[in-house]
């Protein structure tokens, strides 16, 4: 296996009530996901678990050994709920520290608003001890780093911030590519020729995601390689047994 | 603890490479958790995996065992990459079978539309030996029951319909009841507020939403409990307390 064939993966561990309750609809995992494929690094699996310190360690705890990454999102702001860097300090045996760079940070962001650096405030910069900030363009509160750990915000805009500025820092391989292609058709028609065609193209897979639209049934079938002419390749066979079943098809899906 | 105080709960395997890619944005986390909300069963935990059987077997063992329910979505239609099924078998150590009544409705349903039961069709009529179907109105395709496991559709439309003629029919405890007072201020003024006030009322908890919106900061506050006495003192309790602060809210939420 060369450098390049070399597969690195993420953990996503997601840590929130409001997801669990359905209040609120998460939007960090395809935002990761599609951040992490760029940068060549497979989101492997994501767990949603609640406010809970002993089932947020056992989740960061397990998906750390089994992942080159991981990514925490939520419970890093000032309120009683937000329990994150305790557990994770926990998960690592190491003790909460408050970030003299962090403190500062808060220190300018609050005062520069004619308020004060409350008790609470100060919460946001405890991280576990060793940690390094993750700064974050979009709103004064940083992320926090430590290891190949990634503790980022609950709010996907903050969220997006963080990850906008760890682009191009992680090592990863060779980006997964995809193409897309589109077709009315019920995936049923077409199950035996996907499997063939993927079975012709070992180091392709091909996805196949039906969906009704306009009171008519159509799939998308997404093809992924790492490489680009093996992902061609199985594109243009892909096309080419399509158009044998006298089915249109779309280019970059429907 | 009387039979009303039984806390209830569900885990959640969502299975598909198109989720963990960031292609496909999930919907059925949030709308599986308000069904059961309604239920009187709490989602405690969700769990993410690509299309791997050993990964899916790993994922149902794990949380069937730790909970009262088990739902999984995706990977039941009639392609290659369709193998929730026998994951599902291979977890509970029984045959793959094929169920007479999804085989007739399959048969109806395509004869019906001059078109024929093909051998890539009949795959969606694979069960776990043992199990049955969730009817489903709003398409043909049945969902799979088998004990506390509900093997549900990923397409988030057929989701709903499956849940639908499941409405009811799960033995729950108390529903959660919540209550949101939303409020413009940064959850840093009031943290120290919440966690009294929370502190007060032992079986209530208050999650603190944070958001950015029209340039300025603002709160949800989500007061849950299964008592609606308690939840009734945590809320007033908490508007009198932001009132005293001389803060302005809005009951429902912001």
């Amino acid at each position: 296996m060369s450098a390049t064939d070399r597969i690195w993966t993420a953990g996503l561990v997601i840590i929130g009530d409001e997801i669990l309750s359905g209040r609120t609809h998460d939007k960090n995992i395809a935002q990761i996901a599609s951040w992490l494929q760029v940068q060549g690094i497979r989101l492997s699996e994501v767990r949603v678990v609640p406010d809970i310190e002993d089932r947020i360690v056992e989740a960061v705890d397990t998906l750390r050994a089994a992942n080159d990454y991981l990514f925490t999102t939520g419970g890093i702001g000032p309120t009683h709920d937000d329990i994150t860097v305790d557990a994770i300090a926990k998960a690592l045996g190491v003790q909460v520290v408050i970030h003299p760079e962090a403190r500062a940070m808060l220190e300018r962001y609050y005062t520069g608003r004619g308020s004060a650096l409350t008790e609470a405030r100060l919460r946001m910069a405890r991280v576990p001890e060793g940690a390094e900030l993750i700064p974050n363009r979009m709103s004064g509160a940083p992320g926090i780093r430590i290891g190949n750990m990634f503790i980022m915000a609950g709010v996907p805009h903050i969220t997006a911030g963080m990850l906008d500025s760890l682009t191009g820092e992680l090592e990863g391989g060779a980006p997964l590519l995809t193409e897309t292609i589109g077709c009315w058709t019920a995936e049923s028609e077409v199950a035996d020729l996907l499997r063939e065609v993927e079975r012709a193209h070992e180091s392709a897979q091909i996805g196949s995601y039906p969906f009704f639209r306009e009171g008519r049934v159509g799939a998308n079938f997404v093809i992924r390689s790492t490489d680009a002419e093996t992902l061609k390749s199985c594109v243009d066979t892909l096309c080419e047994a399509l158009g044998e079943n006298g089915l249109d098809f779309t280019p970059g899906g429907i």
